[in-house]
């Protein structure tokens, strides 16, 4: 997929019966800028749950909302459920009131928030921080590799487990497990889960705490199994990949850091506890 | 109906799954100009037969295509049949092509398109053309009886066959005829026909030719009924605001000029001809 294609499918998730598409539109011809990447319908973690935004710009970590006057419905809010999502605590989303706003006062709205981005993309250069938006780059795993790491706030998604394997130094052609043991680093297992409620599993993930919730709900037995097998396995230390769905309803596997297995925490009553111990992980090559 | 929701609703109009919302959008933020109406998917008289064009400009006569290599189905052909539209003869539209053009490459032509635009309006406000866009006062009678007269180049549609009488002096608060005797014109009709086959009428308005047929297709006995009544009819003078379905689906009475009956050219077989004797109409004080 190439800017052009992306551009115009996130444009095409805006709402067009209200005034999303224009608000939403109106700010990327305003900004006209092709290094910066923007999300239309973000799933973003708020105190009170899980939440979509309509706009979102990962490079600067920042969020637009079209304020129309009404609220999601609870359609939309369960939707939410096993997507992806950022963590948008601290971020007060920049709102545009569109309901008893005319025409010229919504465009005022719009052009402070295009003032407002083009200021925090030229403080994030000035710092050294800013990474023009490069769409074939981001999701290539050598991108990570050169890089020697990979750090949670780079939002890295790869498109396969396949390529999220590259990065930690293995060279497969399929894989179709849901996770493998490191190859260098000890006790290490990478691992792919769905961090949600599927099938047997009731699992969890609080960004904010950084903490991982690991549940087998098949039975009892399955249950008790599944916590004492891993309280004897010496694998505690986990790279984990999320699976989850992308921006274009796609699937990817999405970096969340290294966790590790929070035994005092654990119980069969909770699930096994996963704590994060860093939000950065070494690369390796494939080659 | 105000600009921020017309606007709205126009851009609703543009298809999201191809690249017309980019395009429609990005024109209209560059052009970034209240004063100029735009219309989307405007049907449009061609020589090879209507079709819809992805954006109009009405003050500037400007058409705009967004060529994505795909032509128009047999479907969206058939609908265009009753519909609204303008002449578009001698007006090419200036098309942006998508199709194996990078995002860059679009931006330029777009670019480009906004330049002549511009160009063009400024031209008009040169030579005193150039009518401001006012969506208040396009639509009410009174804007056009203190012009003193409408022209077909004006583009006037009311919202219903009482504005149009009012211009015509009369003052009615419903009125449901097909039309009426001109209250000072002698021998003059004010006729609101739908210059399309509907129901027992094969109605044609041939725009270039500046001509109306029309055509009872119920039986030859109601077809020569109809033509010896008007032959006989001393009333062979036709203000008509003829029936069509505006831009947003709505029912509007669009003027289309002062029309004689052509008893030379009208038989059973071809239906009355009317031809159109002036593009322009006294307008009269209702009050």
């Amino acid at each position: 997929m190439d800017k052009k294609e992306y551009i115009k499918r996130q444009m095409s998730r805006t709402n067009k019966k209200d005034y999303e598409n224009y608000v939403v539109t109106r700010i990327i011809h305003k900004l006209d800028d092709l290094d910066i990447k923007f999300v239309t319908q973000q799933y973003v973690k708020r105190p009170e749950g899980r939440a979509l935004a309509d706009m979102y710009f990962p490079q600067i970590n920042f969020f637009v909302e079209v304020d129309e006057g009404h609220h999601l419905s609870q359609e939309e809010a369960d939707r939410v459920r096993d997507a992806d999502f950022v963590n948008a605590t601290g971020n007060e989303p920049r709102r545009i009131r569109v309901a008893d706003r005319t025409i010229e006062q919504i465009n005022t709205q719009i052009e402070d928030v295009v003032l407002e981005i083009r200021k925090k993309i030229n403080e994030a250069k000035a710092s050294g921080e800013f990474v023009p938006w490069d769409i074939d780059k981001e999701m290539n795993p050598d991108t990570w590799i050169e890089k020697g790491k990979i750090h949670v706030e780079d939002k890295v998604a790869f498109r396969t487990i396949v390529d999220a394997l590259r990065c930690m130094g293995l060279n497969y052609k399929v894989f179709q497990r849901g996770g493998t043991n490191h190859p260098y680093e000890k006790n290490t297992m990478i691992w792919f889960p769905k961090l949600y409620p599927n099938g047997v599993w009731d699992n969890d993930f609080d960004e904010n705490k950084g903490e991982i919730i690991e549940k087998n709900i098949e039975s009892e037995k399955k249950m008790i199994a599944h916590i004492k097998g891993h309280f004897k396995d010496p694998r505690k230390r986990r790279i984990v990949f999320a699976r989850v769905k992308g921006i274009l309803g796609d699937i990817q596997y999405r970096f969340r850091g290294i966790f590790k297995l929070d035994e005092e925490k654990s119980s069969t009553d909770r699930g096994l506890v996963w704590r994060r111990v860093s939000r950065e992980a070494k690369t390796y090559d494939y080659h």
